[in-house]
């Protein structure tokens, strides 16, 4: 898919450039095709988007401010890489440059515990920070389906099934390490729990996309792993059901852990997938954490809901192998709905509206999209008003990128109209552009603007993202 | 106490910005010395300053971009007012200006029930809020102890006694309206409780202490009232006894949603001046909420850590009546203590430290200040880690301010070294300019100017607060 992108020059990479940087980091920095092509893509229906010049593998924050220090002084885009698993496009070259991988720098720096606390390097992923923290009793709850890396879950804002109770990356980042345009070091937030001590660059920099520094340390909250799980699966007689039950559950403030949606279609992809057999039928999957009394008592009032509005099947799985594999199935719906249409390549919206909004909202897109051929996925974090349908677009097939990008215009434009946002958590990217100035009007871009403009007067941090040129 | 202000000149305001803004407002517009005065102070400990020039009184949003607008074309500093209840010397003059009075803008706009959100002008206060949501069965938790503006509690990242359970105004914000330094009005975020969509411009707001914008409308989260609220009152043979309790406490993870510290010599201020009979040691007050199981459950693990740690007299208050009483007097306190002390001003401290630093950074501070002669207020939101001594100066001694002043000086010193803030809630103002720079280091103090220079080239917004000159 080529045909959203920004038509902007990619910037030339002068051979001084690449030589300054050849010599200051040896076998660190990469020229080779493959090695370029692996760093020049994501998980974004993108492609056709030359890769970038060169790859620097960067092992310690030093490296980071050099390679940008290089990069500044020849005016070289610069675009960090954690994982690749980016769903929008901000790995993708599409002004030419260097690609500054932190995967190496993977080391978890400093667990505190008494203060449920832990710092890392920006390439620790989220299931390599859970691991560490674990015999602490301590967990790191957020969890946006891939196992991210911590500096790539920043740079998006990313949240996942267990925002709803336990918040976002906005909520659960303390503090930061930060490589700025100019290949300075500094520092935001303290390891304190509040603070007002100026402005907030902390939540300036979660979610900015790379566009205004590259994130070299993260201090994360963690939580005490709680001392009852439970986990349920309900089935109900259609979509309205599953999301008015999510809404009520909602409204109650009933201190949900998990509160997923899957529909029909989307429960038999991953049936087929993981060799489960869940009625397939619009579906929510949920978690409950909290002493074994409160674990119950919220459970029940849940089930309470359910049952009124017609939920049938309600199931727990209490042991953790079953929870897994139940997750596991669930994390794996993307992969499993790709895998249903072979060769496909999936667009995945991501609105979020205001809890109230979420049937309007949901219901009249499941109508758009069942009046086209085009298969689909659908599944949200409908506890917090964010779902996500996924077209399966033949790459190749123009009409099929043109059915897709209607019907998710269509469902942002509702999603807008009724007080929600075009992204909850996948940010902007490359995609999102037009949509976040429809979204926040001109006036607020203009502000995001002037700060990038602040911040990095060259444009080398991740140019070409958020911002249309 | 006029000595750490910085010296910077009081700019004039031309007679044609005057002619302005008297012919655009009429009524609305004083320059009478009694509200020239009464906007030109604060709760802080700052005096000595000439009042602004003249006072707006906004009704509207267009009245606060007019009078951003005039103030703009003649290079006028403008300074937001609510209701006058900053500790930090956020609402003087130190350069002159306008001070725009919103707090004529009461308007409870909207109130969305069923997402859980209500909209209101900058002016309205924290109980107006309360007092309209309430029979909707919501409340917004965030008391910061005055019954202080939205706008102003969003302007210095306000957080208070909740803050423990529910987060402070940075979680609490959903949107803003903000008029910007041009006079243009912008909208921050969303009424959908997650966005991924560019740069958190609502968090940059938040906390920014007038110095970015103008606040003229707030979206903020609401919560269900909790089924069951109890409250508690427990004493401790010492202070490090209470605070290990509340340490204990965090660790384990327990949602208490109020854990605040006095101690037995502000327990005595407080029995004076309220009429009770609280036992005059080390206390901690504390409240529950949840379902009726969930609040007993979390009680009888709090009331176990207690006793193991010597608390005494865990007492109950489960009416309404009682527990008003008891904050009422916990509010109270700073007045409390204050008239102790006939015509004394009070120099209040606001670190914050990580958790398991409270005990090092509370005890070595009592010690210090016990070592003087300077009579002091000491009581926190000590499940966040944030307290607040209060020195109670003669405000004509130079050797009390000196006195308070290295007592502070020692105090931030040490918080910053355990890995804390300078500020847990009041903001930077006219008083921690220094300290913001040890804590977020050049670098970070650099991007927030440069981000400052961005926003508001001609330095209009609040100047002279948080940077210093």
């Amino acid at each position: 898919m080529n045909a959203p992108l920004p038509a902007v020059a990619i910037r030339h990479v002068p051979q001084a450039c690449i030589d300054a940087l050849a010599a200051r980091f040896g076998a660190q920095f990469s020229q080779a095709m493959a090695v370029r092509e692996q760093h020049g893509r994501d998980e974004s229906a993108f492609t056709h988007v030359p890769p970038p010049a060169g790859v620097v593998f960067a092992h310690s924050t030093a490296d980071v401010a050099d390679a940008v220090g290089v990069a500044a002084q020849y005016h070289v885009p610069v675009i960090p890489f954690g994982v690749g698993s980016s769903l929008e496009g901000h790995l993708l070259a599409v002004q030419g440059g260097i690609s500054i991988d932190v995967s190496r720098m993977n080391q978890v720096l400093r667990i505190d515990e008494d203060d449920l606390t832990v710092t890392v390097q920006p390439g620790v992923t989220r299931h390599a920070v859970n691991a560490a923290v674990k015999d602490c009793g301590l967990f790191f709850p957020i969890d946006p389906g891939a196992d991210a890396s911590i500096g790539g879950m920043c740079a998006t804002r990313a949240s996942g099934t267990n925002a709803v109770r336990y918040g976002t990356m906005r909520e659960n980042v303390l503090a930061l390490e930060v490589v700025t345009a100019s290949g300075e070091v500094i520092r935001t937030g303290t390891r304190a729990k509040k603070s007002s001590a100026g402005y907030d660059l902390t939540r300036l920099m979660v979610g900015s996309e790379g566009t205004l520094g590259v994130i070299t340390e993260v201090t994360l909250k963690l939580y005490p792993l709680p001392e009852a799980v439970s986990a349920a699966v309900c089935s109900f007689p259609n979509i309205e059901a599953a999301v008015r039950t999510t809404i009520q559950i909602i409204q109650m403030g009933v201190p949900i852990a998990r509160c997923e949606f899957l529909d029909g279609k989307t429960v038999a992809m991953v049936n087929k997938h993981a060799k489960l057999n869940l009625r397939e039928e619009a579906m929510l999957l949920m978690e409950f954490h909290g002493s074994p009394a409160g674990v119950q008592e919220q459970a029940a009032i849940v089930q309470e809901i359910a049952t009124d509005l017609g939920g049938q099947a309600f199931e727990w799985s209490s042991t953790p192998e079953e929870r897994t594999k139940l997750w596991t199935a669930r994390h794996n719906a993307y992969f499993a709905a790709v895998q249903s249409r072979p060769g496909c390549r999936a667009i995945s919206t991501d609105t979020c509206v205001p809890i109230s909004k979420l049937a309007d909202c949901l219901l009249a897109s499941v109508e758009e999209a069942d009046a086209t051929d085009l298969p689909y996925f659908l599944l949200g974090h409908v506890g917090d008003g964010n779902f996500h349908f996924g077209y399966l677009i033949d790459p190749d097939s123009e009409s099929d990128r043109a059915t897709a990008e209607l019907l998710n215009h269509k469902l942002v434009t509702r999603a807008l109209a009724l007080g929600g946002t075009c992204t909850g958590e996948h940010g902007v990217g490359l995609h999102k552009m037009d949509f976040l100035r429809t979204e926040a009007g001109d006036g607020a871009v203009g502000m995001m603007r002037a700060i990038k403009v602040a911040l990095d007067p060259h444009n080398i941090m991740n140019p070409g993202k958020i911002f249309s040129s």
